[in-house]
């Protein structure tokens, strides 16, 4: 077992045992402070400067990997590399390693409290691509567009439905959301018309990064799938979903969904999720040999959403019909090749129950059973102002290891 | 009337007046020469070394902008730079001008034969964009994948609709293409299997490179939309028909396409082309305000396309429904910011014609009238080492602006 995962590791830095990053956990993300925008790591309250250490001489071998403002250099190194670093760190943070511990000068230059830094975009994503992975979530929106009898698709259940989205538009969380303007049909009305959408909705979704990259023509070997993934990230794909009905048949959503997607700051590697790995939904009719899973890799991880400060949904990871391995492995079937930082969500997150659907759209029944909320408003939809803050963690003995948050406030349309 | 598009101009470098490079053409591309890689302009059968003139002070204010392995620095900076770049190189290439025509040793090292560089992808494209704005092809495809009375979904006249590409595996002419491995299903199986694509297809479509960006949130007007159009491409969007009829349903394609785009070298200047501007099809019902198109931008280019070195189709870029500016703008109706070297292509380019055709299921109707080869064979689709070949060019008075060509070779698939 990887000694970084231990539930029995303390850091001479104190935190809560229901701190989103204690020291099993080691995220990576990108941080600017004192006018300098460099890699990091998250403990506790602090931010542990990388670019400082590695200038330091901290992890041998590595120079100029850190000290960016991407981490699309270190994605590309591989396992081997990020297991170092990963080890490096822990053993540093450890309440047993007097080296950072007990040196106050290196620990006021390396360990930057929390609120004092600017949290950016951790990687530079070359493609975006988003799946569409719940079966409940699937079933749920495919029944509301196209009724029961064709709610899922022929093909869902052989493979990991996806489209590709717009990276360019993937904004850090915190970002505020101007709510679209776009083209929208009403069913009453011959033509369509240009105006602001009206049932604005997010998406409950997870996302991995890649790792090192493949060649165009070669298609991913599943078993080999896990060493392109560092870490994940939390996701919300803001959907607007008048705009959709209207745009997407027949090559899928397109300015319904390119506005904006939001991602949590800190990337979780895959090896602190380890511990976590569960076996997924039992998949029948069994995939196809390409698609045959190396174990399981569905991951248990406790997802919340909150609109304004009001919990509206509790999902989790594990529901997911199709697991990362069997997505990226789907990607390159073809020879599609991938780079490192690319990301790729799940899709939405719904899993069985009513108070676990990943969106408005199934919460409230496309309209029909309004959410309530505390003080005795309800809604259907986002409205302008509205806050919505997606959380989620790993639940370990006697510590969490966390996501932090995805949050967006939306503000008036611009016209 | 932009003096570097005269039919008059004529350079000190010989060439023929069917050449696709005279000097009212001056496209822009990145080869390597030398062990380097750089950034230049065509001229007849010789390259034009952009980072040698920029070093040596003939465009004043630039420095290193064209010494780089991609052109999106340059894309950046827009019409007035776009411009003044133009107007420095059409007047070096002048017949009457002496700077670089009498100067030996500059020509020397500044005018390098075609022959001796290879070209290189001119663009770190961030995002890739398809459109699917020819009404005929969206007539023919929909008629086949959907029967005729579905064939042009009731958005398709409002919207310029379009799907998220991958930017990955764009790649450049001549780079040869894997037939594609992927999941089909036959109609009377029950189950699909993966294993090589039976009904591979070319895409005869061009693209156009994004110049500055745009913030997200904040639409781009249609009326400022030219500005942040560099330049244009012949690109081929190679299709596994039997995987995308299989897979597209209900969020587009995504490994049907995914595994390859071929562009050509040479972005040929929106400045080069302006000559060729014409009316585009009546729009019929008239677009929202938001698509109105501020004048004629359909543009008057002929495009052919040869299986082996048989002409197989001949379309035109002018019968696009959609125009270029329709579809920026229209990409970021909803607040989707663009980066400077997006790519958006415009889907594929059929005409009225049974040979306008622009892709195999058109030209061959879904398999059931198979075009003839000389020497009797014939194709449905295309064959492991088939080479398609798109060319493409605008005829003006005595000199020829063209685009060279985007050619591909199928390989057997990688098992």
């Amino acid at each position: 077992m990887d000694p970084t995962t231990s539930a029995s590791l303390r850091s001479f830095i104190d935190y809560d045992p229901s701190h989103h990053f204690p020291i099993q956990n080691l995220p990576l993300g990108i941080f600017e402070h004192g006018g300098r925008v460099r890699a990091g790591t998250r403990i506790g309250d602090f931010v542990l400067d990388l670019a400082l250490l590695e200038e330091k001489g901290y992890f041998p071998g590595l120079s100029g990997v850190f000290n960016r403002p991407e981490l699309n250099r270190f994605l590309s190194m591989g396992q081997a590399v990020w297991k170092e670093v990963r080890s490096a760190v822990s053993h540093l943070l450890d309440v047993n390693t007097p080296g950072l511990r007990d040196n106050s000068g290196l620990r006021s230059q390396a360990l930057i409290p929390y609120a004092d830094v600017v949290m950016k975009l951790p990687v530079a994503i070359g493609d975006y691509t988003d799946f569409y992975s719940s079966r409940e979530h699937a079933t749920n929106v495919g029944t509301m567009f196209r009724g029961k009898e064709n709610a899922l698709m022929p093909n869902w259940l052989h493979l990991p439905v996806a489209y590709h989205g717009r990276s360019s538009s993937v904004v850090l969380s915190g970002t505020p959301i101007h709510r679209p303007m776009g083209q929208v049909k009403a069913d009453d009305l011959e033509h369509p018309v240009h105006g602001p959408s009206q049932l604005l909705d997010f998406e409950l979704e997870m996302g991995f990064f890649t790792g090192p990259g493949t060649s165009v023509g070669h298609p991913l070997d599943i078993k080999n799938a896990a060493g392109h993934i560092f870490g994940m990230v939390l996701v919300n794909d803001w959907s607007a979903r008048d705009i959709q009905k209207w745009e997407y048949q027949p090559l899928g959503p397109f300015t319904a969904k390119n506005f904006a997607t939001s991602i949590s700051p800190w990337i979780v590697p895959l090896a602190a999720l380890e511990p976590f790995r569960c076996k997924g939904p039992e998949q029948e009719p069994a995939p196809l040999p390409y698609l045959e899973s190396p174990g399981d890799w569905a991951f248990d991880i406790e997802l919340e959403v909150y609109l304004q400060d009001h919990l509206i949904s509790q999902s989790n990871f594990k529901y997911m019909y199709w697991n990362i391995l069997q997505q990226l492995s789907h990607h390159t079937v073809t020879g599609c090749n991938i780079n490192p930082g690319d990301l790729m969500a799940s899709g939405t997150i719904s899993g069985p129950d009513e108070n676990s659907c990943g969106s408005m759209l199934e919460l409230c029944r496309a309209g029909t059973r309004p959410v309530q909320m505390p003080g005795g408003g309800e809604r259907k939809f986002l409205r302008d102002n509205d806050t919505v803050k997606i959380t989620g963690w790993c639940q370990g003995e006697g510590y969490r290891v966390g996501f932090g948050e995805v949050a967006g406030t939306i503000l008036p349309a611009v016209n």
